[in-house]
């Protein structure tokens, strides 16, 4: 007979624990909720520091406007509006490889390279390293579509990594890429905040399987801004109009 | 031409804002994520103690172990590992009126009796009348099926709401209706901490067609933790199995 | 220990029984897909003519342009375009009681009539006097906003049911509130198709708390139809685009 | 400004066309649910034939009982029975890489291969450097963990494929490889069902990006179907409570 074990929430009828503590005397008024969902994924309790950097991250996540995500949300909650729980998934589910997963793509690779050269002497020559060895191939978290400048969030990122002294090995060599790159790439791109997520996600030791997973926990608190926005100010049906006033029927096309 | 205006975030290619705030200066490393998740869906920044309450209750709604939801969310992980944002919007999809609803409910109905008795004078009364006028309906909040003697987690929601100063009538309401309700219906049942988050979201002022969303923004957290928890401690696979060996084949029955 | 019982599919290393018959000698390769759709949520196998009216009312749901589940799915398409479950599922989310619910709220409706008058002598009667008793709530399938002198759909369904020897209470009740609301209501609204598709799905006896489900089945196959076309001919990055090029930053408003 | 182009469903007050053809007179009642499904998929109205290999395929993977897609929808139905949507994409989100991802796997295998080789001389051979080629990789649509000593589907496919003259190059690939394979591996592996269906839904032209989608569109039938008999005798509960039942609660362990 199969048991299957948790760790996570578990009740008596006098009790209810969490992560084995005491929900009510021990987490509820006392545990912020990114200090919570940190503790919930890694089943370590972070630091103030690390929950600092990690609600950061959470922040620079949350929402960016009229995303496809956004817009997704908001003409799912005009359909069924009786299912807020079906428009936040439906949301979510736009978090796949193209507009949220450069956060995830981005942890991996620098985990990648860092797992096969844990300790590396110069920083800089292991990226230079990294970028030729990617030929033609994009790295993950290098420029953006609008902040081709900068993304402001990436120094911040990278600024409160120093305060709470949790610059580690992934930070370190996302850093190095964007002194590298323009020496084989013969242009300057910016390390863009998504990708500085990632490698801060990982540096603070969040399973790399659900790097994902944080930027999605970020956008449902951006998506429920989104359906109370529509709900004061809506503007799903003019999203919706705007597409059928200006369709145009025409014959099918095989393949 | 339709313009669709939003308050959260924006960006220019040298700036990024949310709600109307400069996103990396002053939200990231100063705004927690409970506190900007409320932000989020109120456009109005809570004070402390506001956020106190609010992440006791989405810590009180995290996680309760192998719920419907859990185990839906690592079996979609088991199935389409390649897809975090399927296991999770899956994982939320249960989030209806049965298992995560009581929380909007509460605030719902309690919302509708102040609407029409919006400062009353003696709160015992109105419960009692409350509570009568349901008659054989149950009301949203009362009783648990685990916790008989009481859901440890409604004492705490209350006195943090004291300790903050935030007993609005909506709290006051659902204790009256703790003292009232033994009266018509024979019987105690205990406040259970699903409605008394409802009854906190709803003194909060955030919306109410949206409470049940803070319900799923919660067990996003939670969720995270079960696939985090999957792959470490994997359990899916010996559900489905367990359910696999005692299936029996029976012959069709229409209706 | 709990047994779970299905008469649905089942295997053994040698063999493969799909509704107690042989899947792949009596099924596959003689049992169309609507015939096996009717099949397997009723248990019972329809007949030729129950299955050309049922593949009629997929037929009239099937795809309706640019509706916002088209919208959802090719959205989320576009930015997960790594998981075609994911898009299909976000476009169905959207199937709840606002746009594709009036086929299940109408068999709801008429089902609810009969149920407490199960031969009525008169059906024009009975209708007029459901017309007066709804008063100023909407009547579920009447009117269209688009189709407003007659949706084609209409007629065709109610011809196919007679050719078949399949109109039931539903359709005549359906049929005679037809003729009776203008009396009532003052002015004359068309049968729309979808709630006819539900007066049909509910004569031919499928489970009422479903019907929306045989919607949402037909709008799968739209839901392919749309990603398919994308792929060819996309458009949702336009759509996007739309939206952001449009979209206004403004200062938050407190609700 | 943007148009939207489509050939699928489209109206205007007094018309309703679907691919170009007046849906009510022309679709309703002459076409079947499958033909249509494909007709929308590739714009192209299929032969008599092609809808009978077409649905063949569905049938074959309609529903095989207690899967983790039918648990998932079944479960989520108990937790959310307001939003049959809900239940029915949650099912839909495990049609992904593992239990449901096989066909397309084949399919576009199979597809690889062929493009690379349109016209051989000898299907055996190319088996047979196709199979060496992948090494130690695993082979799509080689194997059954049940059907071991072979999938019924399969020989029925391919039976129907040449009733109806429609065994393609990917069906003759699939078939070489059946025979050629022991050679290499050492021992003899069933072609099976699932794979074979992607072999099948690759010759008959549909697009190899969504062969998944088929995958999924007949599933959406079995899960209605598991949706129907879990209201007639309901086991999502009994699943629950077992493996509430069976839990342990351990101490957290990190990573």
């Amino acid at each position: 007979m199969a048991t299957y074990e948790t760790a996570l929430g578990a009740s008596t009828p006098d009790t209810i624990t969490l992560l084995g503590t005491d929900l009510a005397r021990d987490v509820m008024g006392t545990v912020g909720f990114g200090e919570l969902a940190f503790w919930l994924a890694t089943q370590r309790r972070p630091s103030p520091g690390e929950t600092r950097l990690f609600e950061a991250v959470l922040a620079a996540l949350a929402d960016h406007g009229f995303t496809p995500t956004a817009i997704v949300s908001r003409l799912t909650f005009l359909s069924a509006p009786d299912s807020v729980q079906g428009a936040l998934a439906a949301g979510l589910l736009g978090g796949g490889s193209r507009f949220l997963g450069v956060t995830e793509d981005c942890g991996r690779f620098l985990n990648a390279v860092i797992s096969t050269h844990p300790e590396p002497d110069d920083w800089d020559a292991l990226a230079l390293e990294t970028v030729r060895a990617q030929g033609k191939a994009r790295i993950p978290g290098l420029g953006h579509h609008v902040h081709k400048n900068g993304d402001p969030r990436t120094p911040r990122l990278f600024q409160i990594a120093e305060e709470e002294g949790l610059v580690g090995p992934h930070l370190q060599l996302f850093a190095a890429i964007g002194r590298a790159h323009p020496q084989v790439l013969g242009k300057t791109l910016p390390l863009n905040g998504a990708g500085t997520c990632g490698a801060v996600l990982a540096d603070l030791g969040l399973p790399l399987e659900l790097l994902r997973g944080f930027a999605l926990l970020a956008r449902t608190a951006g998506l429920i801004g989104q359906l109370a926005e529509e709900l004061r100010n809506p503007v799903a049906n003019d999203i919706f109009l705007s597409v059928d006033t200006n369709t145009r029927s025409v014959a099918p096309s095989q393949e």
